[in-house]
Formats: structure tokens, sequence, C-alpha cells
């Protein structure tokens, strides 16, 4: 449905990363491999850290693949931490305020895939969205509500927490609405520190999810490359679909799996959504 | 906020009243002279009923007075009655899903105006609208959700009431979070057979709202004008704002009241919300 | 690089011959399965005649697959002749003055393939423009530069003859800067009475070009298909890439030929470009 | 017609001068004080200077009033020396490929005022530009073609004198096809280091240019002015029309003159433009 990328580590120039390598992200929204849509060109963002606490955000409804400003900006922005996503919409509107990443404060949040049935059961994920929070929501893309939800269940606090919460009330919700396999996706949340990273769907067959082995290792691999020299040792890549040339470089997420990157050391750990304590109504 | 036009007779190419007119609402879009805002440059949107059940909808997120498509479609499509708007917007992003006029199955809708404190009592009204109709809310603007709540309460069945009760139900929700003046405006809704045209502010001070005098009446007096030996004898126009340069040709809708133009005779009566028959929750 | 669709015939609703059928031209804006790039997403364009003497255009940057304009303009819009175009962009910007078809007075001019080497020879070609037309060249595409120097060399008069010297002074110019095969591509275009369709590259081997059988031998071949009935007998679609699941409804126009359909009968007939007189300066 | 502002001096966030002080560039797009139309809302543009060599170029067709991803960049973007121009346009289209600042290598080119009778000396002009420089022209705007005649007039060399022998050769050639006043207008260009800012006209009424006192002595008249602490020695703000709410803080460029500021001192000096030696063909 989409294609994404999360990047944290030394700073580095965005256009190294999104339209240097072969495969690039940006190649990818006009012919993706291993995505559900080979198109991903209803629109992208760009959210990335510097030092203002909040993230800058830049989101277009142009394909990224012919879009002047996007390339721009990639070669004159550098960032320790930021995510980019390239969209294929399905179902809600080609605008702005439907295009990843979505941010609330410090947070950031993108997906790829997407909730089965939601329009039967957006009206039961909104109202279960926080008063404070509701007027936040801008668009009416599924992902935007899931970030609100996982938000309303703590996503501050405890993030896998909060996206389990989420998740398995997305499910609880849509199973009691008749819908088979509620969720499918892989999503990417950060605080500007860390970066979370989830591979899970309701039917166990989850869209793909990439991230790049340790950076020391790769250089050993790929001495010649010079972005390998360039970024710091804790780099870390996480990718729907592998980009660039370097056939050893990426480690597959397993299904149902959560991933953690950044400042504070990383994680692989299974992932299962928690279902709301209580009977949907 | 925002300036709007509605037209009902016999069909007339929609350039000869959207454009050919002296300080027509094309004019307005840059260079209003009676609205809270000079400038109405943030989208516009035009509705036409033809031949088809449903009407043609044309919305773009592009200033109306340089857009080259809107010049080009209104010098070719003839329409026995439309709506169109340019909008200021207050709040909600410039996006085509909050352009007016706002369409469900037969109906447009349109407004000049605002809910005042909408973000505060905007999960109220949502969730007030029939659950059937929630997943089509496309965009975020207040205008949109008003449709939706007149839809709740029987537009398509009496549309001065319904309209009445979704006007009395903000104002009960405004007034009981504190918002003095929760209603603010001019509104437009049709079927494709009837125009009603509706003014009325919570604070008694309202948008302006003009309708044109009797075609027969306006040809006496301009015997020269083309456009008026053109149209029939029913045809009106309903404007934010006077266009063209007739100085006797319009009528100022008077404070709270509402008319009823096209097929089926024509009426002006007075207006009153209906407030909720319970006390809000 | 692009796809492009021409019809003629008796009035029918744009929807019926753009939206309905099965690999319609939108879905060839996402996956053509025929051209030279899979994605045809860098803007649209839609040019149409009806009562009005000059025929209308509606130009967008968006891909076309998910534009909502375009969707509520084709179903209700009849025309008796119009083209439509979605554009894979090389080289040029993506931007409405880039977007085909382009018009001049009465007529329409759009093009799927491209001028080689079009940086090194612009200057030459803009040169010959007509002084008086020069002003009129809006946005920076080879085709449209092409329309002008067609134009210049008496479309209005000529057609087959003036795009026949325009294609041989851009291989002229193109061969005197050492372009092997400057020009590539297929060619339509109207007064609005008779579409002139042409397929030719300096190469001889031209991107694909279809026409339609004969109405009568199709509504034979296929009666239960409803739009075969309504449309008149002398009814003709021109295609970059068949649409539809009619297998024996379309006829290949043959490599360096060009077609003459509409009013006044038809024709098949060979092309050959036509050089300058003299040799260029 | 438009409003630009020009900032040197040590870096600070794009937003703190354009949209922090009162009567900001991004206020005057929709309300302009002084300029000849009061609403600037067809497209800007940003240009800046960083480490990289090349400066970054922003642009838009929306109004800047209403954009969420200027207001993104400007919050964090920071920049030593940037450009930023709101736009009236007046005969070419609202697209990027018209919208201010130009680039050309290490240049920036922007302009308020227009070329009288462009459309009939258009030819002329572009003819005069260095063949190599003519496939960059992209867009359709007399500031673009004006830009690439004072690069082939060697703006990289002697931007005084190539400013001047551009409108020279302007005004020549519209006074050789009967326009009285050919030029008018308001000219920065940079390469980086140093601003160069020119205010003329051919009837010698030219367009309002000011530009900021010393900073030392602003900084006495307003001690409480955290961004007057902030900002180096030599800052200096040029703009059409004064932002802020500093009476003294703001020279008026006088009639026929142009500055040099940035590296290497300023100075003030008079400017007249240079006809060409021949007399025109």
């Amino acid at each position: 449905m989409c294609r994404w990328l999360a990047y944290t580590g030394s700073p580095v120039l965005l256009t190294e990363v999104l339209y240097t390598p072969v495969h690039s992200l940006i190649d990818q929204s006009l012919h993706s491999r291993l995505g559900a849509e080979t198109t991903n060109g209803d629109g992208f963002g760009v959210g990335w850290y510097d030092a203002t606490p909040v993230p800058g955000v830049f989101r277009s409804i142009e394909p990224a693949w012919n879009e002047p400003n996007l390339r721009e900006l990639a070669g004159h922005i550098s960032s320790r931490l930021f995510f980019a996503h390239v969209r294929a919409a399905i179902g809600s509107a080609v605008q702005q305020t439907n295009c990843h990443p979505f941010r609330y404060g410090r947070w950031l949040f993108m997906h790829n895939g997407f909730v089965d049935g939601f329009a039967a059961i957006k009206r039961d994920l909104v109202l279960t969205v926080d008063e404070s929070l509701f007027p936040e929501i801008k668009g009416q893309a599924d992902t935007e509500v899931l970030f609100y939800l996982a938000l309303t269940f703590g996503l501050a606090d405890d993030p896998p927490d909060a996206v389990a919460r989420a998740i398995g009330f997305v499910e609880a919700r849509g199973r009691a609405r008749g819908v088979e396999f509620p969720f499918q996706g892989t999503i990417a949340t950060t605080d500007g520190e860390s970066v979370w990273a989830f591979r899970y769907s309701s039917e166990g067959n989850s869209r793909s999810l990439f991230f790049t082995r340790d950076i020391p290792v790769l250089r050993q691999q790929y001495p010649e490359r010079e972005l390998l020299r360039e970024v710091s040792d804790d780099a870390r890549l996480v990718v729907s679909e592998p980009i660039g040339d370097l056939p050893g470089a990426w480690v597959e997420m397993p299904e149902a799996s959560y991933g953690v990157f950044g400042k504070g050391g990383e994680r692989l750990l299974s992932f299962a959504p928690k279902p709301p304590p209580e009977a949907p109504r």
C-alpha cells in the first residue's frame, strides 16, 4: 500500500538515504518490488529531528518521484533521525492531512497497511480517542486514527504496550463487525530518540519489514562504500523494502515482532496485540 | 469568511454568472467588499445539476481568481441550478475535502460563516451524526459536520426544520461549553429543484445575504442587458454579496430569515433555531 | 511515455469511455501494459468539443487514477469528439502548461513519445515558430513546440503536410546536432470535425497505436455491449493501447502511417516526414 | 505585483524573519500595504544558503499565508543568507517554474515589477540569451528571461553592469515596439556572499524598496528586541515593504539606485540602464 523508511544514527543529508541508493525509496514510489501495489504515487511525507524540540514535517500530495521540492530539501536537510513515507491511497483522499508521517508533539507515526473495514468501525475508534486529543485529528486516514488511539493508550509512556492495545482494540471492534482480519501492516513510531518498528497482521501474513545489519559488519563487507564509512556505528535503517545494492545488508523483521532502535540500545521482541479488557459494547 | 452564490432558472453557461458580471464572485475571491475577509483565496467549489441524477462537483484548493480549469469549465457547462463558493479558511486545512459545496446524494450544502468554538464541540457534534452517515464525513470543516447534522435531522424531508434543529443543536452544545455566540452565517442547500437560503447568527448580526428581484421587473429597468433577456422569468440569484452593476437588482435577506427559491414557488420566512428537546448530556 | 485516447462519434458521456471499460485509460495511468513506462502519473488532460466554437480543456498535474475532479467531470460532460491524455514526464516539469492536449483556437494536439535531444535543438525550433504564435507557447514540453511548428507550417490548412514538415524539421535539426533518431511517437490532432492520428518514429520502431473497427461489425460481434448499441455507426476510438475487453475490436495502425477519422470519411495513408527545403543554417 | 525580502547576516531561523514580525512577508501575501496589488497569493518561493555550494530553493503555487510546508521549513531551516518572495501573477501561469527566486548555479534572482509589453518582445529577449543558457529557461515569467539576459551579460562577473545591460536591452527592445516604459521594479540577486538590490523603472516611479539601518544603532533604539540582540552587527534585511513594528528601522532605497549588502562591505550607488551598443536589428 505504501513504502516507508526510518533512519537513526549520526546526521546525514536526507538525499544520501532517500535518493542516492539504487532502488531508493523515491524509486519505490514509482516501481516498488515487494509492495502490494507497485506504484506509491498518492503523496509522500518526511519527518525529521534537529535541534528544535518538535520534528519538522514536509508532506505533499504529489508523487515523490517528480517532486522538485522534496529533492531540494533532501539535499539541504541533515538529520540524525528521520522518517520518510510514500503513499498508495486506499479509500481515503489524496490530501496532505492524510499523508504520513503523522505528528503529535515530539512523536511521529507512520504505517504501511490498512485497517480492514475501517469505514464500519471508524466511529467506534474515534469515540475511544481521548477527548483532549480528538480535535487534533485532521484527516480521514485509518493510520491517523490508529496513532491517536495509541496516544490515548499511552504511547508516550510505553510505546509497545500502547501500540499493542491500539491494534488489539481495532481487532476487537473489527471482529465485532464481522471483519475477519482487521489489521495489516508495519508501523514505525519515534519520540526523536528511539524508533519502534512493528510488523504484525491479524492474518499472520504481514507486509514486509527489514532493518540493516550492524554498520561495523557492513563496513567490512563493503569497504568501498562511502556512506558506510561516514555514518556512526549505531546507525540503522528500517524499511518496508530493501534499498541499495548490498545484498547482505538486510535482516528481515520476523512476523509478529517489533524492534527498538536508536539511543538506549536495541532490542528485537515478539509482538502480540492486547485486546481491550471488557467486551465491546 | 467566504463568498457564495446560488443560481436557479433557465439553463445558463456558468461563466455568464461567475465571470462576466462586474464584481463577480471570482473577483470577490480576490477583493470582497462586504466579507469579513477581503480575500477568499483558500480554494473554491462549484456544484451543478444537469440530466444526471446526482449533481457534479468541482472543487480545488487553488485561489479561484487564477484557476484556468474553473474558467474552462464555466465556459462549457450550462446548468439550470448551480452553487459556487470561494473560501477563506479559518482553522481547517486548505484541502478539497474542506471545500464547499458539500454533496450527499442529490443534496448540496454551502455556508459562509463559522461554528464558534468548533474544536471544543466537534466531538459532540459528530457523535450525533447518524451512524450510517458518519463514514461520509471526509474533511474537517465545521460546515461539513453541520451538513451531516442537518441530514441526520431530516434535511431531505423538511430542510428548514432540519437546519433549524442542526443550528439549535450547535447552539446548545456551544453554550454548554461556554461559547456565547456559537453560530454565524448564511447557508444554502438544494435538492436540485428548490434552493433554501438561510441567514442567521446567534448574536443577531449575521453575514450579508441578497437575492435578485423578479426578472420581469429587472428587464424593464435594464432593457439593454442581454443576460436578463435570456433567462427565464423565474430565474434567481442568491449571493453573499451583490455582483454586477445593477443597483436596484438586489433585495437584502432580513436578519433571521430564510428564502425558498426555484420550482414550486418562492417564499420568504422568518428563521429561528430549534434547541434539542432534552438538556445536553 | 504517455497514453492517449481520441473519440469521435455520437455524443457520449466521457466516463463511458474513460472509466467504464476494463483496462481504461485511467487504469493505464497506473498500470500501462504496452507503454514505455508502466506508470503515467505526471498529470493528465482532457479536451472536448460541444456547442461552443473553442474546445474545453481540463488539465491537472495530479495522477489521473485518484483525481476526484476528473471523475466528476467525466460523469457530467458529453461530447461528440474528445481527447484524453495521461502523462509520464520525461525532462520537463510536472505543470499544467506541460500537460496535453495543447490547444490553439479550435485545434487540439497531443503526443506520446519524445523529441530526442530536445534541449539541444529547442532554440532552433522555437525560432522557427511564427512570430505571431511565439507568445502562445506557455510551457516547456517538446510536444507544445512541435504543435506550434505544425501550426507555423500550415496545420489549419493541411494537417498531414504540416505534421510531416514539422517532424521533418525536427529530424533535420536533430541530425545536424548529431541525434540519430530525433522523433518518436504517435500524435493526434483535431479541428473539432476530423481527427488526424499519426504513428511514426525516426528509427522505424514507433510507439503503439490502435483504432476501433467499424461499429456495425463490432455490434454483431458483441451484441450484448450497451455502449456499442448507443454510439453512432461512424464512432471511432484511437488509442495508444487498447482499452476494454473486446479482443477483436482493434486494428493496429501500421508503422509510418496516419489515419483520418470523423466527418468527411475515413482514410488510412502512409506517412513520411518532409525535410526542410534548404540545408539548416 | 509581488513582495520580496532578502536577509544577510549571522544565521537565523527563517521563521524569525518570515513569520514572527508584525506585518511579516507572509502577512503581506494576504494584505500588502504598499504593493500595487494588496494580495500576493499566486505562489511563493524561498532560496537559502547553507554549507552546500548550491542554494536550496523551495517554491509552491499555493498562497503563502496558509501553506503548512513553508511554516514547517521556516521553523527548521537556519541560514546566513536567504531570499523569500510572494507572488501576484500578471500574465503568466501560476506554476512552480514561474515562482521566484530563480536559480542558476550559485545565483539567485527575484523581482517585484514587470516587463511591459513582454509578450511582444519576449522572442527578441530569449534569442539574445546565450545558447548554452537557453535550455535552462523553465517557465514563462518575464523575470526568468531577465535573469538569463543578465547571466548572458555577465552577472557572475559584474552584477550591476549585467543588470544595467539587461534592463537597457529590455528598454531598447520595448521602445522599438512602441512600449513607453518597458521596465518597472525592484530586483535582488546574490551569489551567496553579497546581495545586490536594485530599484529602477523606465518611468522614474519605481516600486518601493527598503533596507534596515545598522544593527548596532537599532539595538540601542530597541534594546528589548531579542532578534536584534541575536543577529550579527552586519545583518541586513532588504524588503519591498517594511516588516515589523520598528518605525525607525528602515531606510528607503532612492529611486534609480542599487545597494550591495553582505560580505565585502556595503555600498549604495546610483543605477542607470545601459542601452545595447548597436541599434536593434
